[in-house]
């Protein structure tokens, strides 16, 4: 591997970290903006998803490059076509942030509903799904990405707790129908997130194992 | 380009739209059983699911042998890097098949709210897209792929007013709850498949002007 090559690599996985920075800040405020009820948190949004986006084609230009001029082998190969798989997911998820945000502004029209519980939890979850599947892709960690894998089902569980709930306040009050249909959109929106993030994982294990674990049953570690 | 090559790169475009064909069935089959209000006939999309996970591994494999052994440049290149990114759409497209039938299976517990107009327009037309899309892969054709970006306009206005005609039954009458809320999801599912076809005639774009139009106002053709 010449040095030039190894610096290439290195150069895009620092883009890609600085990508997946960005699209969890971008998470980060449009819930903010959700939970405090105040949408100037989140005036940021919208230049920081140019932002993503931008650096999305840097990736794959990046990525095509060193495909084309480099021909890469094995474990680089491999790591190449993972970082641009992960920029796909990484750019999504910036515009289901985006979609939060959209909700919320609806939301902001309504009175509050009740302090909210559940979507802040799936948020958090989601990011710390999305910062360990990264931290397993820089440490070429296969099991710190399984782990990411398995909580995908907690996201599940509370977006289903969170639809049930809000569907016995819609049927017992019509006036909390909007708020409710807001707030399952965006329940629905970080389960994408969380899924996003497990795309992220399973490319990890893809990476360091050569072992596609899409469509499988996920093994125990 | 050796002989070997030309062959395995035109498996590739075959297998791609094998995968395509299997797609659109399934969104046929999910809204079949919506609009008939018969889930009989979507037995077999789980099946085809499973067929298409498969069929998007194999594309990834074959892409991966392709770049790892023949080397391949500029527009081979691209067409392998397009199959690999066209093949994760296809796979979406599958899932939001699935999850209509699942909002399917939930609206088919309760009476019908109203004939169906809107949605089983924004099937045909997210339908009418994903095919455009693989047309204007295997015919190279720009030109094509640019008037399936363009009609993800229409797929989104038709979804506001589903949400829009929806929420008024959902807030004058609570019985209609339910239904109009999985309505509204399966109007998202739709739009999703949209997204992914337009996706995909972006990703052609790419692969026949090698020049990348995400992110861009779409100039006129």
């Amino acid at each position: 591997m010449t040095r030039y090559f190894e610096e290439e690599l290195d150069v895009l996985k620092q883009t890609l970290l600085r990508m997946a920075g960005k699209a969890e800040a971008m998470i980060h405020m449009s819930v903010q903006a959700l939970v405090q009820r105040d949408i100037a948190l989140a005036t940021d949004l919208l230049s920081q998803e140019t932002e993503v986006n931008r650096l999305q084609l840097e990736i794959d230009n990046r990525a095509f490059k060193l495909l084309a001029l480099q021909q890469p082998m094995a474990h680089d190969l491999r790591l190449i076509i993972s970082a641009m798989k992960i920029s796909v997911d990484l750019e999504r998820i910036g515009d289901q942030a985006v979609n939060i945000l959209e909700n919320t502004k609806t939301l902001l029209q309504f009175p509050l509903l009740k302090p909210l519980i559940d979507i802040p939890k799936m948020a958090e979850i989601a990011k710390e799904m999305l910062r360990d599947s990264l931290d397993a892709f820089v440490d070429s960690d296969a099991g710190k990405a399984r782990v990411v894998v398995t909580r995908d089902d907690e996201v599940d569980a509370l977006k289903n707790q969170v639809f049930r709930e809000l569907l016995t306040y819609m049927i017992s009050d019509p006036l909390t129908i909007q708020v409710g249909l807001q707030l399952i959109l965006v329940a629905r929106h970080l389960e994408r997130i969380a899924d996003h993030a497990t795309n992220i994982a399973e490319d990890v294990v893809y990476l360091v194992e050569a072992k596609d674990i899409r469509h499988h049953a996920e093994e125990q570690a």
